[in-house]
């Protein structure tokens, strides 16, 4: 009896496989019919795929089951400390220091008292052509849900 | 001599200013004529504004010359510990935890390797309605830099 | 001008003013007509009142006008580590530690992929008379929210 | 000679089984007639199983001998830092943040100076339909014990 | 209309007369009747006093009302860390990390699934002559409690 | 040339084989001749053993050669703070934490400026029958240093 | 009898005389006749200014007496761990830690086993025109110390 | 399938044959034409190295494909708190801790609200000789970005 | 009723005072006629003073009797994180970080399982001449204090 | 092709192959002719041993060629946090904590500004006979280097 091959070593294994096959992960998004950043983040642990989706993947990645059992376990969710002071991960959190207050204050100003749900939540990006440099522009999109008693 | 009003004094002071006279921050904004993100992080001390902004907001709000020497000073920026944890805050936070990997991959696999700046960027926040309950959406758009030596 | 009252100095005051008026916070929440939890709280600086709740409480209590803007103030909302130490506080902490995992497996069992709303969520508290020491009975009720892209 | 398995490599070889065999923890839990969330938390490594009961779990999913072992074992109780952070346990935590004063408070107003035990001490967890969504009910029910010297 | 007077402010008043007028702890003990480390570590701030208690040591060593009131408050209990490496007390805390896995495992042993309680519970210390130099001899006294569903 | 068994290797062996052979800590003591805190904190690593103390137990309990020879290692001291916050040990901490600063006071009170050594040092712990429930009493007893120049 | 004026204080008094008279750091380095980085990192307190300059600086800048005794007063030296969050400075905390284990190597390799000294050590700061965008050159200039017994 | 070979286990595998075989990292920078800190940053699995590049350097190394493949892969970026605690490398924060706010305000005043690029970034190290010790020179040179919304 | 004015406040006033009037620690410490370190510990507040040694120093300086008050109050003792960074104390802290586990060993080797006092201890600091520059020699002199049970 | 054995694994051969063949570091230190603090620390892993002098250990303790190449790699230096609470080394930190600003105002007193170096530095430890019990005494021997711009 062994236990589920953890999803940190999934992920991985399917990093491998995508960089040897030359794929990229909107492929892997397109092979899935799922949105880009669902399926990235998924793939990487941080969401449980549905069985048939895994397998799906497996197969298109030449992975065993015991890749595809790991991808639809339930994860632990989140990013260590050490994994956030990547450069190119602080640049969000950088920003959420700098405006976080600011983000607070026009929530409540027009929402009233609550938060941008982090659940029922959905995050894209894309690149914008600009003559001074093309840009990076996320948008994170979730639900308002005020404090209600 | 007295030293420079601290920011989040002066902060303290405009936000109270703005409550007692019933002034949302959208409207200091079109007073400034300034984007509505940028206007409040900067009236809560991440950025510094022009003399001539910070008169003109001290006029409208009846503050003293001193809270406008403050507003034009330039910040150390960024929040504590404590203030990121804040439910309305913390859910940008966790959200990146989740999706700070994938958001990482996929500017790699997009743009290669490099940032989004976070200083060249702007950040936008709207309401978007929906049936289900209206959306808090937040944008954040950077230059893309690559690392280039 | 001055700035508006901390929350945590209107608390302060709050708590004073109930003490030497010999009142409960039990009988605070019965003159609000909202619940127990949710008025303390409020009253500690964790939740906005009304602008008339936060009148009628200042009366009550011989406040004054100071007190009432202060706790209609918006939060930045949780305590400190050092808060969260206090033995009758840490117990609750230390059964989160025991429990916690147990309870994610409980809430994905039951509900699937997803979280308890602690926004949509009230709590409650009540004594419950047993033979072998009467029991403190705390009630987390929150609205489940299913990951939704 | 061989050090006893671990009970985090127990655990997960018991919910490996679990998954594997269409088990679910409430099935489990039925199997030893023993609470849902005290049988959930023990399988999981916060509690010692009795030997009875342990052989009895093993026995149902397939395990050998050694996991009953571990199954048994006096557990270090409690979860790292990063386990705390998985959103579904965070929105506790937060709830505690927010309410642990008030709660602190309203248990010294109707007990006096003490804690609810977490030691004599259960949890329930139930789903209660709800027309704007299903709730997580959890309940806390511990012994007060006050201070006594 | 005041706030109450801290707790930590109060115990710095308490001390400052104590010294002045040349009492012992163990003096102040014995006025009020009680034991000798409840008694230090309640005019500390770590317990509250009854008012009468209160009153009592207020006239002993002459402070006014607002001591007595803040000396009869609910605590918020525990030490900061700076306070915890003093090393007058470091040696518990350095001793606790040296027996302290030996001290778990020997409860278990003699009393089965449990801890002693720090709420039920009384310390004492006393001197203890000794050719080779005096002990200081230090008993945590707890009441056993069980995992008990 | 392989190294030394690691001590907490060595300790896990000596708990496996104890747990199996149905020996307690109490019946390891005896069999050393040794008190019993310091057998069991020896054998879990935080004293070495005397090269005939460590034969004999290893004998005792049917470990091979490398037990012994960890066992008698000089060890590096203490807990890992994850092992501190199990509940059997946090509540000695908590109990620190609230009374720690009156043992500072009492001790400079009785003894003068000083401290209660951690080295010249034992411990004791003993059951105490009590109609209200049997007690734990832990009995700290180190020598008294004085700051001496 | 007052103590010295903390130099956190004088160096606000120094910013703020020197922002409201329009004076730059260069120009006061100028005025002192010492170098930028040093003459700037003094005046924010971590350097002592000799008599003479201190007296110099706070005559240009219409300062009192009691600026110019902390201005010369020995600094504990270093900032906060906030502060170092500000991205201009954070900016520099990234660059060493994805470059200080090359720069580590690199100085082994050239040096041997030894260190760059931060005390016999100059810092200069310019800006160097480029048709990119004019660039920010920061050179660390210290005296090798290699380890020596 | 297997994972591909971590960046530090690639990178300790480099360092392996680097100095089994005599070579400086400067021999390698000169291999491969490129700059020394980048180099020996990107070995050490800072940077990426193209496909080419790695493939050079593991032909010169007589290092398997499995090396080059772990080369060539995105890093994660940063080095733990430990490794920054190395003396070598803590003397240049500590000179940051130093003069951080210097370089910050003469940042501002030469080129306003905006910080140095880490990332259109390039280090050069050198030796300077001196009578009184040679010198090590660490050279910043970063893009200038002002705030620009 | 005033408290006892804190240590680092009459620390402040003592230093301000001996600075003012050019006095040094040594000559502080000849004028107690006690030891050197031992003295400027005790003056910057971790060691309480005799009632006549804080006389005698506070008549020397021209300070008023509750800055003797203060000096001959029971410290608690220790530094901040913060203190312990400045560059001049931070070396002995790396030099520890580097040579504690040596020490250690030679300790063992050399007395058995033990530890060298901090209590009964002092400490010197002298100047040695050398013609490569002079040294700051410190000596740490404590009594060997053995695991005694 | 293997990386180079980690030094902290190379120090556990060294002491194992020490401790078997009844060696004491004083006379690994005698057979290198090196000073005893230094061999220790060196053979612990932190100080680079010369090839020649590597070999010479090697040979003496019968371990082979790997460690031998371990032994000669430039260390990163430091003690993890866990390291330095070990009781025996904790004490060198308390006393640093305790006696380290007085350390620093001496410095300054009798030097100037400026540190005692931690490279060009030696540590020694002997013991002294004393009647009251023999005493531990390391001096802590560094070149002074003044702050020199």
């Amino acid at each position: 009896m062994k236990p589920i091959l953890p999803k940190d070593e999934a992920a991985a294994l399917v990093d491998a496989a995508r960089i040897r096959q030359g794929l990229t992960w909107a492929e892997l998004a397109d092979h899935l019919g799922a949105p880009l950043v669902w399926t990235t983040a998924a793939l990487l642990g941080q969401h449980p795929l549905g069985t048939e989706q895994a397998d799906r993947i497996c197969e298109r990645l030449g992975l065993d089951e015991a890749v595809a059992e790991s991808l639809a376990l339930q994860p632990h969710r989140g990013s260590s400390p050490e994994v956030m002071r990547d450069p190119t991960i602080y640049r969000f959190s950088e920003a959420l220091s700098v405006y976080g207050p600011a983000l607070k204050a026009l929530i409540h100003e027009e929402f009233g008292d609550g938060i941008m749900s982090a659940i029922n939540f959905t995050v894209d990006i894309e690149r914008r052509p600009d003559p001074d440099g093309d840009r990076v522009v996320v948008t994170f999109d979730g639900k308002f849900l005020d404090y209600r008693w």
